[in-house]
């Protein structure tokens, strides 16, 4: 977990709900990482009790998705399923940035996820978590969070 | 088409706009249910003219997809065509839970649907309908379905 | 990039935010159009500073997806990649339509997007742009958007 200066600046004190960012760095060509908890410091700063929250990746080779985190091994399987649907190597765009792989599973799963807040918490399953996935790492990546009052 | 208590408990009256949740039940290991009726409810039911609402799965082996539901063959390949792309039994996950391709469809299609609300109403295309699919079931799912004005 | 007047017409002079809808057009079978100017357009016409804009095709044989679009053979491999996973012709829907798999990857994918908006602009990662995919062109696309303050 990060404590990143944006989290204070951003959404304390009932002020004007501007988004914040953070940066979560991956560690290998491939990962999933759990933002669930950076999130929710986000939201219960912003002090809205009923709205939306809205997650964003701010990159085209890394996503947002919701997925459980109970058994480690599901991060391996999702990322395995991707590879296998999505082979690495055989891209046109390959011969500019040899990541045409992960460009294709980013704009397949999508750069964002949008999740409800209610009582001024995330709205989510018992076995929901938010997760950064890195397929192009290892980097340091940035999140955008922006919360809506409804 | 249900009609469970929160859906007046919510939103009527122009009141505070809070999350609505309903439950669908599904009777087959995999279904799509459509829910386009009971989330236009929900909005009918919160008085906002203009905005967007967020209709969530709060699951990971279910989500909440667009398509057309004219043609009830369309739900029957959407389903063989995920179990095509992500097999059963072939993950890790598999050894603590036997639905691993459940959670891998899950995470690459997404738990949730956003939708314009425009004079009251959805503002979906003639062919746009909003679906819960269960790629676990047969089980109780819950929809959580969040109003914001613009 | 088209004016159509919508653009004016929606979001000017700091009025009620309602939906503004605009075209494209596709020209092939399949094939994806940048829209991110057309976006940028009207959340300026809002003059939202801090907030969210929802994108959404109201179609279920057509996408909006964010990916790099500076290669543009990036643009076919994304087509061609969801081609190899969804091909044409094998599915029930088909003897109605002819256009089962255009259905099912715009299931998959997803119809709209969300993106934050900060100081009055699209807070998109550096290489990242909107852009409608058409699966069963060539036809004329109505985009929807949906600008909310936060």
């Amino acid at each position: 977990m990060e404590h990143p200066e944006c989290l204070q600046a951003g959404h304390a004190h009932g002020e004007k709900l501007v988004p914040v960012t953070f940066t979560v760095r991956s560690t290998k060509k491939q990962e999933v990482l759990d933002i669930t908890q950076q999130v929710a410091e986000v939201v219960a700063a912003s002090a809205v009790p009923e709205g939306i929250v809205v997650v964003s990746a701010l990159h085209t080779t890394a996503v947002i998705i919701i997925n459980e985190n109970f058994d480690p091994n599901l991060n391996d399987d999702f990322l395995a399923a991707l590879s296998l649907l999505i082979p690495a190597g055989k891209w046109k765009h390959d011969v500019v940035d040899g990541n045409g792989a992960a460009h294709l599973k980013s704009a397949v799963v999508g750069s964002s996820q949008t999740v409800i807040i209610s009582q001024g918490k995330l709205l989510l399953g018992r076995w929901q978590n938010l997760m950064l996935v890195d397929f192009d790492g290892p980097r340091e990546r940035t999140v955008a969070v922006q919360v809506v009052k409804s």
